[in-house]
Formats: structure tokens, C-alpha cells, sequence
């Protein structure tokens, strides 16, 4: 089985100013084919910070894969130090060059000089094509390694391994496969989960079962490794099955779908409409639920009810009512759960209003206090929530992904 | 100058699982101190992956700063690699134990036999108090060097960087200084940004000055390395107000301040409130507006009309308006800003809508169409915006930030 490492190149990775989301992409599509990440690193724009990487890295494994540093400025060095690694010296590719001055062309512009310099490769590497910018990728080999250099734009990038690099490797793997199935939960603790599905956890195991929570939502993995893809999948199939009857309605997805598309398409499925009146969360909800394309089909509409004017205006809540029991209480939700539906017409519609923090708790109605309303059909149901209040982002997370796990409840996925 | 190593340790960053963004968290902390960060790798959970990563990391820098791997569970490595490294035996600490057990006990629960090794540490090494969770961080020194094991948790490791570690690093610091000072714009792109600082942003000059592009909002960081802070607050200063003067009023806010925060702060100073009308955004303007403690000042509520029943029904747009000239259009962005402030009684309010994708684009109203409608103290103005049809979630996010930005504009910022 073939094994990878990937190098991430460039002083804006290591003086905070950005997150390397590029290897994590590139260890998913590794994966697929069968390639373990055994390694990564982050290393700034030095020629001999990037020839010891590249050294480290083929002393790991088999194949190399570097973003970053090819750029045309004098801070990319990818170029120099892949050559330097390789023993060879840089070379002007008119073919590039004509390429580079292509792409300015055809949007209007000339290629400044400072391009110039993205046309040049070390002797015996292959140019990758990049469609989507200036700076070509390389392809190089060295001692039975392959080595793929990839400009750090995330959309260059992508393009680059699933045009280019992912058919090259697909076509020189071994008969090892990797699977990775997912089966996505909410509403139980990581310890719990880890509790119930007890030896399917243990380390060792093949597949390979874990689990990755964010904020309520937890996805587990199922890495299968086996000789051929039919076996890894009936692996996946029965481990899915498997923590499927250990964890009940806790599971409500799999692979990549998200708990807003989960209940999207049961909505779409099962014929109803939803419609949404927030408070504290400020239409995260229906940013959630908008996020999912086609969802006009099932959502019709929300408000953003964040004054009290707004609250009786719109959703026709009693100034006595918010007198009495005050914006976040049960009678409120209630309230705009159930106009909402009357307004639009929809058979389901949810109400949340909380304290999300960092100002505004008291004693009796601390930040973290959500209620959260639920009309489902006729039916109009309440209810209050403790989140710990470790944020305002993350309480007003928990609240609009709760909303939404309790109407996924009621559709019964 | 003292200098940093950033190790993440476990499979989940290596598998696609999970990006680590600890490494750029604690990077942004150091460098306040001083303390430039000169590399991070990803390393799996194994023993000897970790011990020759503490290994390589110690040959470049003073501080090694280590996530991950202190849970409990057997493939929680970070103990044993460090005892490995520092030739030291693992002991049982009756203190560590004791700590734990109150955590559990705290929270009315008992402690699960599992995390009894999280009380082991290395002999001669010091326990970094965890207030967040059951696993103490490891603070250890060899030949000079100083050694921080933190646990992944985002949370847990970041108290204990803020309340630990940057103590110990600030008294210990040299007399040179880091310090970073950001200057955030809208409107304009990268390269149209690095042409007007020209020389400002050439490579080796002190403070150096770079630029991290996403989605519209550029910032700018100017890093300034002096041997005293006044000095080096002195040159952060003068360089931004260099780069105001070389882009105008491209510029938004400092530092941390995002365009929300900025656009906020304005209308509570003029003492204006906000009202939003959305139909394509679904809600992501709200939402940006309300993850601002404090918006409820200047932010009234909104609406998402997600469907054309909606934006009659409450935004008094007619439907032969709607009919003629489709939802996407400049009546219908006029009707819903105009509704929403005659509703609401804002001064100032907009109104989005567009064409978000991937289905829904036509010949004549493509994927990246999007109409903004602004009221403005009794003034109403509309304009049609196409942004590159490059994803749901870009055009989405273009079109809320460019709807802001344009107040932005209006307020005079």
C-alpha cells in the first residue's frame, strides 16, 4: 500500500494569520484511493526549510504532496527548492509562458513581469495545468517517489489533485482500498456514544471506529482497510448497521449529509412546509436551513423577531405576555411558533428566543437559557434549554441545531 | 529572540477528519510575546512518530508547544512519548487523582477507570492546571528547552496557553518584540491592494506587511520586529496610516474588528437602527449582523422571505411586480428595503436578493445575479451585482457582506 505526506508552505500557516485547510481536504481524497497520510508539515517560505521537507517526507513516504510557494512573488520559493531537492537547475518552458500570457489575455489584461517567473521548472518535471490560475503545479519523480507541487489557492488546488493527481495515483495503486463511512449523530455525549458502542471502538480494530464532535453533533468514522473495495464496503455496511441499532434516533445521517439537509428532505419527502421566527439566534437557523440547495421547496420563510416591537408586530405576542413572563418564556415561543404557522400556512414551524450572552443573564434566567417552540402539525409543543455557556457563537449554535434536531424528531428520521 | 515548534498530535488531523486550528491559535499568542513560530507538523498517534517530533523539534526551537493526545482513551500517546523523550519513568500522581475525581464529582458523575492514566505524568515534569476538562497539560524542560503538552480541545488547550503559558513566556522574554497590527478592507482585490502599497509590501522590509484575502474582506497584517514594544508600536502605527491614506475608504477597521463589529458600532454611535429584508441570504446577513454581543442596540429584526408569498404577504412587494419582473430584480429589492424601514421604523435598512445556485441561473439571470436594495434615511437605492457563480455558500456570503459594506459606506466609516 502506497503511503503520502503533505507539505504546506508559506509564513502566513505559522504567523496565525491562516489555518492550513488544504491538507485535510488532500487526506480525504488520499484516502479514497487507498493513500495514508502518515505525516504533514508546516513550513515557511525558505529554501532550505522546503528542501529538508521535501527530504524528510520521501524518507516517510511515497508520495509527496506540497501547496504553497509557487506563486510570483519573491517569497516563492517551491519553485528553487523543489530543484535544489531534484539536483537540477530551472528552466524557462515557453510552453508555460504562452500559457501564463493566455490566461491574462483572455481576461483583458497583460502579464506583468513578475508572472515571468511562474514558467520556469526544474529540468525532467512535468507541468500540472492549472485551469483556474497563473501558476502551474509540478510533477516530479526522484528515486521511485512521486512528488506533487500544488499552488496554495484552495480552488487551484482542488482542481489540480482531482484532474490530475487523483488518476495517476488510482491508476498505480496497489490492491489496497480504504473506505471511509460515516454515520452522523446528535443529541448524545461522545462518552455515551463511546460507552454504547464499546469494543467497536477499540483501537486496533479494523475497520476503525471514531468520533469527532462539534458542538452536539458528533460524526463517527468507519475506516475499513481491506484487500479490495467490495469487502471494505460490506465492512462499512455492517459497522453502520451495527452502531445504527446501538444508538437508536440518535443517528440521524450518513457520509456527508448535514442535519439541516437530513431534515430537508424528509420535508421534501413527506410534502410539509417550515417556516422559522428567531430571536436570539439571529437567523442562524434559517441560514442553516438555506444553506441547503433546493430548499425553497420546503422552506417558505422566517423572521428575525430581535426587538420586542418585532415580536408583537410580526408575531403577534401580547405586550402583557412579554410583560409578564419577559421575551425568553414558554408562552413567547408558543406565541410565535404558532403565528408563524398561521401566517404561512406551514405545518411545521419552530420559535427560539434565549439569552445567547455574554450580557443580558440574570440569576433567574442565566445566558445559556434557550426556549425553544415547536409547531408540528396542529400541535404546538415548548420547551427550555440549559446550554453551557462557553460562548455566544456556540449558544446560539446549540440553540438553532437543537430547534433542528427536535423537528427532525417529529418527521421520525 | 526565543523561538517556537508547533507538534499536533493524532490520526483524526491525518484522515480528513478534522483541520487543526489549534497550531494558528497559539502561533497569533506567541507572536504577541515575541516569539516567532518556525514550524508544525501533523503527527499520528504513535509513540515514536511523537518522540521523533519532539525530537526535530527541539534542533530548531526554544519552545515546543504540543496538542493533543492526553486523553484517555489507549490511543492517547502524548504521555508515554514524552516520558520516552525525556528518558523518564511515568508516576502516578495522587494530586492529579484527586483533581480528577472532583471534576467528575462536581458535575455528579463518577470517574470512569479510563481516565485514571490521565494522572500519570513523566517524573520531574509539572501539571498545567485543566479548568475545562480532566487532563492536566505537561509542562517539562530538557537541556534548556521548554516542553508544553496541551490537550487537542480547543478550549481546555487555550486557557491553559492564555493562563499558563504566555505568563512564563512573557517574563521570560528576551527584550525584542513582535507585534501585529492588522488593517481590514472591502472592495477591492489583492492585487489591485499590493499595486497601490507598492515597495510598502516588498519582501524583508520591517514591519513586513502581507495580505489574507477571503471573500472580499482583505486584511492586512503589518508585523513589526523591533527590540521594544513603544518602537514597535510606533512602526505598526505609522504603517497604517500609510496604507489609510494609499486605500481610502477601502478601509473598514483595525485589528480584530470585523465588518459586522464595524458597521454595529457606527450605527450605535449615530445613534441609527437596522432593519434587513433577505431572500437569496436566507437569513446570513442577520446572522453576521447578530453574532455581535450587543446588536440588539441597532438591530431591529428582519425577515427572510424565502418565498414569493412572503415577500407580498409582509414586505408589500405586488405580485404583478413580481410577476413582470421576476423576484431577482430592482423593484423587488426597492419594495422590500422601503417595506421593511415603513414597518420597522429603521433609518436604515437592505433588502438582498439574488440568485444563489446551482440551479435556479438562467441566460438572462445567471448563477451570482444579485440585487441589493438600500434605504437610507428616506432615500432608496438599488443595484445589481454579479459575483462569480463559484459556490452556493460564496455567493451567498458576497452578497451579505457586499449588502454591508455598502452601509458601510453610507454610514461613512
Amino acid at each position: 500500500m502506497k503511503t503520502a505526506f503533505i507539505i504546506a508552505v508559506g509564513n502566513e500557516l505559522l504567523s496565525g494569520q491562516r489555518v492550513d485547510t488544504n491538507s485535510s481536504w488532500i487526506q480525504n481524497q488520499l484516502l479514497t484511493l487507498g493513500i495514508p497520510v502518515l505525516g504533514g508539515c508546516l513550513v515557511p517560505d525558505e529554501t532550505n526549510r522546503i528542501v529538508a521537507a521535501l527530504e524528510q517526507a520521501c524518507e516517510l513516504a511515497d508520495v509527496v504532496i506540497l501547496t504553497g510557494g509557487l506563486g510570483p512573488t519573491d517569497d516563492d520559493l517551491t519553485r528553487d527548492a523543489l530543484a535544489e531537492f531534484l539536483d537540477k537547475s530551472l528552466e524557462l518552458r515557453q510552453d508555460l509562458l504562452q500559457e501564463i500570457d493566455r490566461y491574462f489575455s483572455r481576461r483583458g489584461m497583460t502579464m506583468a513581469p513578475t508572472n515571468l517567473v511562474q514558467a520556469y521548472l526544474p529540468t525532467g518535471t512535468v507541468p500540472i495545468d492549472n485551469t483556474r490560475g497563473t501558476a502551474p503545479g509540478i510533477h516530479a519523480e526522484k528515486d521511485g517517489k512521486l512528488f506533487f507541487c500544488l499552488p496554495g489557492v484552495p480552488a487551484e488546488m482542488k482542481t489540480m489533485v482531482t484532474d490530475y493527481i487523483c488518476p495517476i495515483l488510482a491508476a498505480d495503486a496497489d490492491r489496497g482500498v480504504i473506505l471511509i463511512g460515516k454515520v452522523r449523530c446528535f443529541g448524545l455525549g461522545e462518552s455515551v456514544i463511546a460507552e454504547k458502542l464499546g469494543d467497536l471502538m477499540k483501537r486496533g480494530r479494523n475497520p476503525q471506529i471514531n468520533s469527532t464532535p462539534h458542538e452536539g453533533d458528533i460524526v463517527l468514522h468507519i475506516i475499513a482497510a481491506a484487500a479490495d473495495r467490495p469487502t471494505a464496503e460490506n465492512w462499512v455496511a455492517r459497522d453502520r448497521d451495527l452502531i445504527c441499532r446501538l444508538l437508536g434516533e440518535a443517528v440521524y445521517g450518513f457520509d456527508e449529509q448535514t442535519l439541516p439537509e437530513a431534515v430537508g428532505s424528509e420535508l421534501r419527502r413527506q410534502g410539509l412546509k417550515l417556516a422559522l421566527a428567531e430571536s436570539c439566534t439571529g437567523g442562524l437557523l434559517a441560514k442553516l436551513i438555506t444553506d441547503v440547495p433546493g430548499s425553497s421547496d420546503y422552506f417558505l420563510g422566517g423572521w428575525v423577531t430581535y426587538s420586542n416591537e418585532a415580536k408583537v408586530r410580526d408575531l403577534g405576542v401580547s405586550p402583557q405576555v412579554l410583560e409578564q413572563y419577559g421575551a425568553v418564556s414558554e408562552p413567547v415561543v408558543r406565541a410565535m411558533a404558532e403565528t408563524a404557522a398561521a401566517k404561512t400556512g406551514a405545518e411545521v414551524t419552530a420559535a427560539i428566543s434565549g439569552i445567547a450572552g455574554p450580557e443580558g443573564g440574570t440569576e433567574e434566567k442565566p445566558t445559556g437559557l434557550v426556549h425553544i417552540g415547536l409547531f408540528f402539525k396542529g400541535q404546538t409543543e415548548a420547551q427550555a434549554f440549559r446550554f453551557s455557556p462557553t460562548g455566544r457563537l456556540s449558544v446560539r449554535r446549540r440553540a438553532a441545531m437543537t430547534a433542528l434536531n427536535w423537528i427532525r424528531l417529529k418527521l421520525k428520521i
